[in-house]
């Protein structure tokens, strides 16, 4: 019953978006968000004042690697935002101080996604220890949470990447898209299988009396209940037949 | 103008989600799982037939630390989701012998977080290396594919996880949740500010003649444009008769 999947992530937005992490310390994080940034079809990679300069050596999944080869290096976050049209840094916090409108990331991946039909936009991340600082929250228009509880909200560098970059390409049209109901066997496959599993209940003791009108309702139900696949039905069949002549056979001997 | 966030992550669901994590290779993502799990406030780790036994020493934040010390280990995966009324595979492959339903992650969360309302379920995570066996698979009623690039669909396992789990956070009610239009400012501040940007665009020889009437309807739409927020207005007025009062007093100079 293997069902082909669903149609595969969107097309890439016509404005390509950069993703900017801005103080890296951990090569292991920088590899980790090239390897989401590829998973999810985006290409651009920034870093703004890397901690290591050895980064593109950083171990990565040998599919993203093209990702650290031609990612910029930036010394400034202003350089690294220039091309941009909207500038957007990632909180974990939900502080009072950010001085700019705050979405949750649903909201947000609704807004980049919008904007990215036409321009080009750019999505910052802090270091792993401090996140981004108040000089880099100036550069944006807006501030993006991912929804963690308060309690612990700082989220590991690369899972957040690929949290972000999996709600830009996440479909809400995908979402609807459920498999129709499975189909079940058919009256008349149940009958026989309630009709045959009579038979082995009573060859075998379960039931006293093969022919108890009530035992037999309780049966049909039994089988109904189970919700047998229309594929599933012979297979079934052949079962319960396969079993009734071994019981019979044995009785023979 | 700092906008309070919207609302924390919905709350647990009814009954529990156990993630297992089967084979897992490298402690580093055991503890990048265990911090995802704690991040978007889940709490059932379970492992089967982990492949480092010290993995309650693998390094994870700090405050995800009580989900690794409470982790539970089976040595078979019937044990581990003995008690779980859905089992749910993550599959990297969009392949065709899977033998089950494969959804794409966006119906998958819906789907399961609507089991969650009334019943435990398992989501089950395969080997860095080999994803879920065959075998593996024959345990699931469903699969679920991150709509990653058909190209480099496997992702890291601790990325893999995160994505997972804020699939059954995020909120679809909060993707709707938008920002009200910003105010802008009163068309009487709008004309206050054109007023003192024409007299100091005359002053400082900008423009030729102060009573040009196309100069001040240029200079009028030229304002109206910037949309200044309403809250700005008074900053920008102020900024405006600052530099009029300093060109005036070095004219009289």
């Amino acid at each position: 019953m293997t069902e082909q999947p669903e149609a595969a992530a969107p097309e890439h937005p016509a404005a390509p978006l950069r993703i900017v992490l801005v103080s890296p310390r951990n090569p292991l994080n920088i590899g980790a968000a090239a390897r989401a940034i590829s998973n999810f079809g985006f290409t651009q990679l920034r870093l703004v004042n890397p901690y290591d300069v050895a980064f593109r050596e950083a171990r990565s999944a040998v599919k993203s690697q093209y990702i650290l080869e031609q990612a910029q290096v930036f010394d400034k976050i202003s350089d690294a935002v220039a091309d941009c049209t909207l500038v957007v840094g990632t909180s974990a916090a939900a502080r009072r101080d950010l001085h700019a409108p705050l979405h949750r990331l649903e909201t947000a991946g609704a807004l980049l996604r919008e904007h990215l039909v036409n321009s080009a936009a750019a999505l910052l991340f802090g270091s792993e220890k401090f996140g981004l600082s108040n000089d880099d929250l100036s550069h944006c228009h807006w501030l993006l949470r991912i929804p963690t509880r308060e309690q612990h909200g700082s989220m590991n560098l690369g899972q957040a990447v690929a949290v972000c970059l999996y709600e830009l390409r996440r479909s809400a049209a995908a979402a609807q898209h459920r498999f129709a109901p499975r189909a079940e066997a058919s009256a008349s496959e149940n009958e026989l299988l309630t009709g045959l599993l009579l038979e082995l209940l009573a060859r075998s003791g379960y039931t006293q009396e093969r022919t108890s009108h009530s035992t037999e309702l309780k049966i049909r139900r039994l089988v109904r209940r189970l919700g047998i696949p229309a594929s599933d039905a012979e297979t079934w069949l052949g079962i319960l037949r396969q079993i009734l002549w071994k019981v019979k056979q044995s009785a023979e001997e």
